[in-house]
C-alpha cells in the first residue's frame, strides 16, 4: 500500500508536470539578462515570467530567432555560443560553441537552417537547426586569406542570406537552396567598414551602414544584378569632432506608410527619408542620440530609445504629422523595446533598474513592472513568423 | 501487486496521452470542409493532416480568427454558430449558436474580445474570447427599426472594430476600451450596398466595395473625423450585361511595394492601383474573373484564383514588372490560397477534387497533395499576430 501510494504520488507528480505543458507558444518570448549569461522565458499574454534559463555564456550583444513552429529560441552569444531553448519545457535542448566571437545570427526561410555570423573566425557557419549539426562554412575570405569580420547578418527570400564583410567592405549574398553547396554572390567595393545592415520588411532591399564613410549601401534583391548603390551621401558621422556614443542599431529602422524614420549618426535627431526617392524629408530634433527608431507594428507612432546619457528616456514620434507627441522615462538605462505583435503593448528593458516595464501604447500608461537581472534584448516568439530579423 | 501495476499502467497512459501534447502552435492552421461542417487542424512544417473536428454546422463561407496565444482557433459559420477549437487538444473547446445567419468574424488587437457579424438579426456581437460569454450587442439599427446586414467587419488598432451595413450604406467604427459601453461612430451615405471590406495591412485604411454603384469607400482611420471618400470611380461592375460569376473577395487584395492590386469586378483582369494617390496604373489581363488576389508575404509575386468556370486555374504575377509568369492548374475548383507565414509555400484548396496541394512558390512545384473533403477557407494560426484579418 505504501509503494502504491508512493506510484500514484509519482504519477501525479508526472501528469501534472507534463499536463502543465499544455501551452502554445504565439505568445511567449525571450529577456536577455546580459550580465548574468541567462535568458528569461516570458509570457505577453499574462504578462509574467515563466522561467529563467542559466549558464549561456557571455550574452553582451546577443540575438534571438525563433524556429518556425515558436516552440525553440536560438541564442547567439558573443562567446561564439549558440543555445537551442525549448520554450514547452523551459530547458535547454542543445548547446554549442560554434566559433571563438560572435555577432548575430538568422534562421532561414523555410525554418531548416540556423546561419551565425562570426568575427573570429570571420565568416559564416550554417547548422540544421533541428540537431545544431554544421552543414556549411563559408570564410569570409578577401584578399591574401585575410579573413573579415561578418556583420549585419540576415536571412532573405528564396532561401537565402545576406551579410557584410566590415573589414573588406563587401556584401555576400548566400543562396542555400542546395545547403551543402551554397551559392555565393560577391558584391565588392560596397563602402568602408559596414558596421551593421537592416532588411526591409518586405524583404526586397538590404541597407548597410558604413563606418569608414558617409552614406548607405543598399543592394535591391529584386535586382541583385544592377549591384549595390550607395543612398543618403550624407549620412554618417557628421562632424569627426561629436562624440559617437552608441552606434546606433540598424535593426530598429521603422517603416511607417511611405516614410522609414532612421537614426542619426551622433546627432539628436531622427531622419525622416521618402522610401521611393531614398531622399531625405525631415529632420525631427529628439532627446538624445537615437539607438533604436521602431515604429508600432501599425506604424502610427514611433519609439525612440537614446545613447547615454539620455538613455533612461524615451520618446514617441506621430508618425501623422512627424512631430514628438510624447516623453517617458521608464529608469536608468533603456535598452530595448520589443512591441506585442499587433502593438497594443511595448516591452522596455531597463537595465540598471533590473525592470521590464509593460507600457499600453495608446495610453502611454505603464501597465506592469517585472523583476529582471540587468535585462537588455527582448524578443517575442511572433519573430517566426517575419523575414529579415 | 496488481492495483500497483494498474496504477502504473494507468500513470503511463495519463503521462502518455500528456507528453504527446508537447505541440507548438506557430505552424498550425485550419482548413474548413465546407459540405462536410468539419474541420482539419494542419502542420505546416510537416505538411500533415493532425486532426478532423466534426460537427461545426454550416461553414459556407466560414472564416476563422486565433487566439493571441495561437492556441485557439475560433470559427465563423454561416448558421450562426462560433465555435472554439483547441488546437493543442484538438477539440471543440466551446460552441454556441449566436444569431441565426453569419457573415464573418474578427478578434480584437488585446486578443480578448470576438466580434461576430450577422445577416440576422443584423448587427454584431461582441464575446469574451476566454468564455465565448456575449459582452455587447450592437444592432445595426437605420431608419424606423430597420436592421441592416452587417458585411466587411475587421479588428482594428486600439481595440476597435470597423464594419459596413449593407442596406443602410453606412460605415461604424466602434472602440472597445469600455467594452461593456462601446462608443459607436457613424458614417453615413458611404455608397450603396458595401457587400464587403478589408483593412490595409498597417491597420490605416478601411476600404469597403459597393455592390449598387461604381467606386470605392475609403475611411483614413489615421483622420477618421475627414469622413468616408470615394475612390476608383470607374472601379466595379462595368457592364450590366456582362454576368458576375462570383464578387472578388476584397480580404484577398495585394499592397507590393508601392502598388495594390486588386480584383476587376466581373473582368477578367487585375488592376494595378497607386497606393499614394488611389489612381489606376495598369490593367493585367488575365485567365478569368479574379476572385482572391493574394501577394507573397515579400509581396514580390501575387497569386489569383478565379471564378467558375475558369476555377480550375492559378496564375502567378510578378510585382517587378506587373506581368504573369506562371500559370498554375491545381484541379478542379481552387476555392482559396494561404500562404506560409514567410511565404516559401503556399497551400491551395481544390474542392472538387478533394485535395489541399501545397506548392514551393519559388519553383511553382507542387510539394505534395493531401486528402480533404471539398475543403474551402485555409486559416494558418500566424494570422493571429495580423491586424484587419
Amino acid at each position: 500500500m505504501i509503494k502504491l501510494r508512493f506510484s500514484l504520488f509519482l504519477c501525479l507528480l508526472v501528469s501534472h508536470g507534463a499536463v502543465a505543458e499544455y501551452r502554445a507558444t504565439g505568445d511567449l518570448g525571450i529577456v536577455i539578462e546580459r550580465a548574468k549569461g541567462s535568458a528569461l522565458i516570458i509570457n505577453t499574454s499574462q504578462r509574467s515570467i515563466l522561467a529563467k534559463i542559466e549558464s549561456l555564456g557571455d550574452l553582451s550583444h546577443a540575438s534571438v530567432v525563433f524556429s518556425r513552429d515558436e516552440r525553440y529560441a536560438f541564442i547567439f552569444g558573443r562567446d561564439g555560443g549558440l543555445t537551442k531553448i525549448d520554450l514547452l519545457q523551459d530547458k535547454v535542448a542543445k548547446r554549442i560553441i560554434q566559433a571563438g566571437n560572435s555577432i548575430g545570427g538568422a534562421i532561414s526561410q523555410d525554418g531548416h537552417f540556423i546561419a551565425v555570423s562570426n568575427y573570429t573566425p570571420g565568416g559564416i557557419k550554417i547548422f540544421l537547426t533541428e540537431t545544431l549539426e554544421l552543414v556549411a562554412e563559408i570564410p569570409a575570405e578577401y584578399g591574401e586569406n585575410k579573413l573579415s569580420k561578418v556583420v549585419g547578418l540576415v536571412d532573405a527570400p528564396n532561401q537565402q542570406f545576406v551579410f557584410s564583410l566590415f573589414d573588406a567592405g563587401e556584401i555576400w549574398l548566400v543562396d542555400i537552396n542546395n545547403p551543402k553547396k551554397p551559392e555565393i554572390k560577391k558584391f565588392k567595393a560596397i563602402g568602408k567598414q559596414p558596421y551593421d545592415a537592416l532588411l526591409s520588411p518586405d524583404g526586397r532591399y538590404y541597407i548597410a551602414g558604413l563606418f569608414g564613410e558617409q552614406g548607405l549601401a543598399v543592394l535591391d534583391l529584386w535586382n541583385p544584378e544592377t549591384g549595390v548603390k550607395r543612398i543618403l551621401p550624407d549620412y554618417g558621422k557628421e562632424d569627426e569632432k561629436l562624440p559617437v556614443y552608441k552606434m546606433p542599431h540598424l535593426e530598429g529602422w521603422a517603416v511607417a506608410g511611405d516614410y522609414m524614420l532612421i537614426p542619426a549618426v551622433g546627432q539628436h535627431e531622427v531622419l525622416v527619408i521618402d522610401k521611393r526617392s531614398w531622399t531625405l524629408v525631415k529632420r525631427i530634433p529628439v532627446a538624445g542620440q537615437p539607438v533604436f527608431v521602431m515604429a508600432r507594428p501599425d506604424g502610427r507612432h514611433i519609439w525612440v530609445n537614446f545613447a547615454f546619457p539620455d538613455n533612461q528616456k524615451l520618446q514617441i514620434i506621430d508618425a501623422k504629422d512627424l512631430t514628438i507627441i510624447k516623453s517617458l522615462a521608464p529608469g536608468k538605462a533603456v535598452l530595448h523595446m520589443e512591441f506585442t505583435p499587433r502593438g497594443e503593448e511595448v516591452w522596455v528593458s531597463v537595465r540598471d533598474d533590473n525592470q521590464l516595464v509593460v507600457y499600453d501604447t495608446e495610453s502611454f500608461k505603464e501597465i506592469i513592472r517585472l523583476p529582471a537581472e540587468n535585462p537588455s534584448g527582448i524578443f517575442f516568439s511572433s519573430r517566426a513568423h517575419k523575414m529579415g530579423l
